[in-house]
């Protein structure tokens, strides 16, 4: 390493770090998504009846696999926009993991009261959570740009905004109607599974 | 990061995947097979007899990590073909993951019960699933790639289905004799140890 | 790879390491920090008066997670000054790897028991054991570098040796009062959520 | 991608290989260090006598963390010889990790057995296999090698063959004196601190 000035080794820095985020993001994800399992209740009889008894938790693990899958994904989408790295931006990705954190948890106890209302309710909260400070990570990673892109910032701010909202009415329905709360947390993250990625290509 | 036409923005986010994909499936793997054994249960006496009477535990244990071995070594060998990632891709690669992630689940539940019908059945079954999500997986790496490589396409496919078939039996046999049943699965399992990489170098 | 004089091979060796210790790293600090959700007591019943009666279990959750990002800021901030990797270096990062992975244990315990003395008393041993590492860390760091970056070094003393003092204080004092020792830590860390980059800008 | 003779592309696959196998291998030895402390029993009274009476706990974990430890440092020192990547040596890594994999069940073992002669002797046993699986990693990565490099080749076989025998020693005295048995292991670990690089120096 040669001496320079220290502009440049500033820039080093912040150059520097994207990859080490994304690698420590990755390893996070991918504990979070597999721990999961760890949490699957054996069924209590090794007979397929009592495997299909167990539903709710079959269908929560499904249901937060995918959930995960797609913040992967557009947490991925996003970090492609990340060139430059500055100390807000790591704070708001740990935000956000911390809300992904928060999956297993609520998935295991919704899986485990066989979807009552109040764990349903908060899966709802933690989608919110998730919602919100991915929004905060897009606002710094974007920032942080040199040259913002206005078009796909508007689409950001749009796409997440409603999302924000429908989650919101998914938690406050679940308090009720637990199982019509879980049914448009899910129909929601099916809106997800394919990217608007208009912003990049226009 | 300099201004740059669509057309290359757009290329420059798919050649950049591959790399967090891999990385991400490899913690994925990474993890699946190391949490087996935190379900490894600990014999009930200090005894040799005590090691020894738990066989069901440990033979499944060990299917289940070379199973996840050639596996990843699959993936790690597909993944040489994949240049070009897009979205498809990603989700195959999911649902890939998705099905790895039954195995240390079933393995449990095959060792807890000690071999018991449904649950052999069910680690054919899952054997299925991760040939048949690893199939689709190989259908959007070689689509994905400017020049399909024929021969290649032919042997994967040839040994994909073959495969398939074999679980398949596996599962149904299991159901009436669970030795036989896991049997079938573990041969299978040997004749992959040696991966024919005739594609590769014909 | 080309034969070459031993020096050069040495060097080779020493220049490939921190990409791998970052690596290796960045796992275990993942894994620390997310393993702790599996922790995480499900609340008895499926209600928020039930989900707000544990919240010794959430705040220890969430003192810790700010607490291991805090580490990882400040490992990743120091390992910018790694670029001669020696055997010290690495048994200083796994010094500093083990008292980070007490983290999940005393944050559990103290959880469990509801801020009992004793726990906390021994979480203020744990933040000092951190830092104490994370000073043998930085001597090691320091000290590899072929030009050694003196107000940098000289800062990094200070902070962490009156880290050091007020984590004993906070130790000692929770031995009579767990909540004012508990309070100690958690204001001590809110200090570092900014760290004082002058070091490198200046 | 360019179209490329078969020879190339050959090489290509192997070339590229060792980056991911090092990654995997990485994750593993980072999952194994760090679920241990899942398994750390917590102290039945909130004392510090009972914290200090699961001292068997407490040394079997510190000495598990030293020895996995040992073992990354080796696995990644060997690995700077591995230049070409084949099946062979894939296989030979990960029956290593198929032994290194068995610490923390192991250590949790003679933790709650407090010590008892078969858990102690198991430990011994675990020992060898992961020296056994190193060998083999050893010759696979040497062999892999265009130019063996004599001397260190060498030193590397006396030096794993006569901690073979020790950890073989160890694992038949635990078996009428567990604390003797133990203490070889440990005494035996304690010369692996600082590796003997002559091999590359000279």
């Amino acid at each position: 390493m040669k001496k320079k000035p220290p502009a440049e080794k500033e820039k080093d820095i912040h150059e520097s770090t994207p990859e080490r985020l994304n690698a420590f993001s990755d390893g996070v994800f991918a504990i979070v998504i597999t721990i999961m399992v760890l949490e699957l209740k054996r069924p209590s009889n090794p007979t397929i009846g009592s495997l299909l008894q167990d539903w709710p938790t079959w269908i929560s693990y499904f249901a937060s696999y995918i959930f995960i899958a797609v913040v992967w994904i557009n947490h991925h989408f996003l970090f492609k926009y990340a060139t430059v790295v500055n100390l807000r931006l790591v704070w708001a990705n740990f935000a956000h993991l911390f809300s992904v954190s928060l999956i297993p948890f609520d998935t295991d106890w919704m899986a485990e009261t066989r979807l009552e209302p109040v764990p349903v309710a908060m899966y709802g909260f933690v989608f919110m959570l998730v919602n919100i400070t991915y929004r905060l990570l897009m606002r710094e990673t974007i920032s942080a740009r040199k040259q913002p892109d206005q078009p796909a910032t508007r689409l950001f701010r749009l796409r997440s905004i409603s999302t924000i909202l429908v989650f919101g009415i998914a938690m406050v329905v679940a308090l009720w109607h637990p199982y019509i709360g879980f049914g448009i947390d899910c129909a929601c993250l099916a809106l997800y599974l394919r990217p608007d990625l208009r912003g990049i290509r226009s």
